[in-house]
């Protein structure tokens, strides 16, 4: 096997777990060559020629085969990798909201280019699912991929269930740990979630969904009173990515979800995170592992590398038939919502109320809403709003037809009428 | 891509479910060309042109392009993957027992003739194991896989302890059910899950272990007082297979366990598998899914297919290593042995004795005994004596030294101490 050299950006976390897994795999032969980095000035653990700011000569140096880029920022890990594809050389990235913003970029990239982009670091780090979904499950009528994808939250969540801390309490802790970024929006407001979701339904179904057309609610609003709820009925709250075809539509969203306890979900506990697809023939599987973490996202680095070192590639089997299948918002999904005062939520959005519950300090709703109407102004931004899916959600709603949806069905169904008379009488 | 012809052997269960997904997966070009049976009389649902009972016409046909063997002959269905291999055709088979027995010489056969052998519906049907271990983890150093291999004895194992049947009802049910074989031996006695097993220590460790050198006891001497000792600690009962390194040794075992309630394993039911590795990078790893029956074998099985269209081969990575390691059955496991009367068992097998009960109907004792006394022939003949390995077992005795081979080493060591002594006056 040829000794591959890696030309890397980032030496954060991931990229330093790499570098250790690299040194302890027993039978992997590849180094890093050269380490692309901003600031300078930094101290670093390895000698300094490894060290550049200048991007360029990593990604042209001929003696490099391969670049491995870990970097935070998605605008700049996109512009490394698609000079990268265009000088020639394939890619490992672990950047999540580069790959689900630029699916189809990307795609088309390596069509035109001929080289590889692997990203299976950005999905549930030690969790094989990309190539899982590409090669073994790439003849199979998938159905749903649904799961656990952000570990922070999950981290959180579980501190909450398990040692009654409050939110605030429980996120500080995952902040202390490392579990969760400084700036916890992209975690708690399930935006990390939508970016693995994106990239699981481009596998899953052949269709590239832009995480702007995805509904996100995440799990900041949870108020103490939730989480009686929730305990009241023997369920836990977990934050849900959950993508579902029905027909030749796709439901997907990030939003937290009642579990029973007894549910496999409910025991996926701290910073696991768990995958499951159903499909028509395998029906329901199930993937858990360490969804962050410097060795299990290095260590799922290394394994893309490795599938360079025999010119591996995506080859986005679903993909030709995602014709046959469309992305949608519109179907009602079944929640619970908690609100400080009745002003706070119109009722009038449901298209169904089925429980209502208003006191001085706590109101809930329960009943059936549109996703659509869910990705509204008031319904994103009213910090006084919760969302929470029912543990029955699924079962009773998606697929069918929103209220509104239903109206203006009906209205386009009595214009066609009208229209037909006005034909026959012409007639 | 072109539409590859595929020679079948078999018909059955598993046969009928290639066929099925084989016509409803929609991005496949392939279609089964010819298909030899045993027995030309039993009526079939496909046309009889399709059907021969000449092994050789198959495998010789230039117009074939791949062999897919599905019987369950295991010594007939060697002779047609080795056949197939020579005649230069690569092969599909889902025999768990002939891929176990024959390991070394499919290995050697395929970089013989460079032909392949993929195998990934022999083992836990439809969780794609195998070829993750090969292409994700080909350079992880993974520690441990264990697992829930065997789905009869899991359905009986659900039942008994959630409906309250007795054992005899439960094996009973699943017979009537199709779970289990009509002769249940090979199930029950812990000898189809032995196979699996050794196939995933070929391709975790690069070990290939032959099954005789394996301790297989199974879930047919369980006794109610078994299960309501079980139940009294809040545990389960799981047939498991287990492979664990610990430094240069790898032990390895199937036999019933003592679960905690709480534990995932513990909730993996009826005809579910699950499939646990541990790695130094990705820690902890859970597959989980649908361990039997025709659609999801017959769906691992195309994707076996899928993956001999592009020239797949299984490159057995972890091999090269394996001088590194060796398989032993010198180790203490603690186990609970339940008998019926006190000469059952001879308290001078174990190597301690941690807790003793006897009453007139039911005797029990909890201690470490080496693994190599288990394989003696009154542990595995008595029908009196039912042995579960306790919850903790694995934490405490294993990889430890057998009581045995402690003496032994320590008649080494004041030998040792002698020669020294004698050395000494000597000079």
């Amino acid at each position: 096997m040829k000794n591959i050299s890696i030309g890397l950006f980032g030496f954060g976390c991931v990229g330093q777990g790499l570098y250790q897994t690299l040194n302890q795999s027993k039978n992997f032969a590849g180094y890093i060559a050269k380490i692309g980095i901003k600031d300078p000035r930094k101290k670093r653990e390895l000698p300094s020629h490894l060290f550049t700011t200048d991007a360029l000569s990593i990604i042209e140096d001929p003696k490099i085969d391969i670049i491995v880029e870990l970097i935070d920022d998605a605008s700049a890990a996109l512009e490394i990798v698609v000079s990268a594809l265009k000088a020639g050389k394939s890619v490992v990235t672990a950047n999540k909201k580069m790959v689900a913003e630029n699916m189809q970029l990307l795609v088309d990239l390596q069509k035109e280019t001929g080289n590889a982009v692997l990203y299976e670091g950005a999905v549930c780090a030690s969790i094989p699912i990309i190539r899982t979904l590409e090669e073994y499950f790439g003849h199979e009528p998938l159905t749903e991929v649904k799961g656990v994808f952000n570990g922070s939250t999950n981290y959180i969540l579980s501190r909450v269930f398990h040692d009654k801390l409050d939110y605030e309490t429980a996120l500080a802790q995952a902040q202390d740990l490392g579990f969760a970024e400084s700036d916890p929006a992209l975690d708690v407001e399930g935006y990390d979630a939508k970016y693995k979701l994106c990239i699981l339904i481009s596998h899953t179904f052949g269709l590239h969904v832009h995480p702007d057309q995805v509904l996100n609610l995440g799990i900041q609003r949870i108020k103490s009173a939730d989480l009686e709820y929730a305990s009241a009925h023997g369920w836990r709250i977990k934050l849900l990515g959950h993508a579902q075809r029905i027909e030749d539509k796709v439901y997907a969203f990030v939003m937290p979800r009642f579990v029973p306890i007894n549910d496999n979900l409910a025991t996926t506990e701290n910073e696991y995170n768990a995958v499951v697809i159903n499909g028509e023939f395998c029906d329901n599987q199930w993937f858990t592992g360490k969804g962050a973490g410097s060795l299990p996202t290095g260590a799922a680095v290394l394994s893309d590398v490795s599938a360079l070192s025999y010119a591996y590639k995506y080859e986005y089997k679903k993909e030709s038939h995602k014709e046959n299948v469309f992305f949608s918002n519109d179907s009602p999904v079944k929640i619970y919502a908690s609100f400080q005062s009745p002003e706070d939520v119109l009722l009038n959005d449901f298209d169904q109320v089925i429980e209502k519950y208003f006191s001085y300090d706590h109101c809930y709703v329960v009943g059936t809403i549109c996703l659509n109407k869910l990705r509204t102004e008031i319904w994103q931004n009213n910090p006084h709003i919760n969302v929470v899916l029912t543990a029955d959600t699924l079962d009773n709603s998606l697929g069918k037809l929103c209220v509104n949806q239903l109206k203006v069905e009906i209205d386009e169904l009595k214009k066609g009428q009208r229209l037909r008379k006005k034909l026959m009488l012409q007639l």
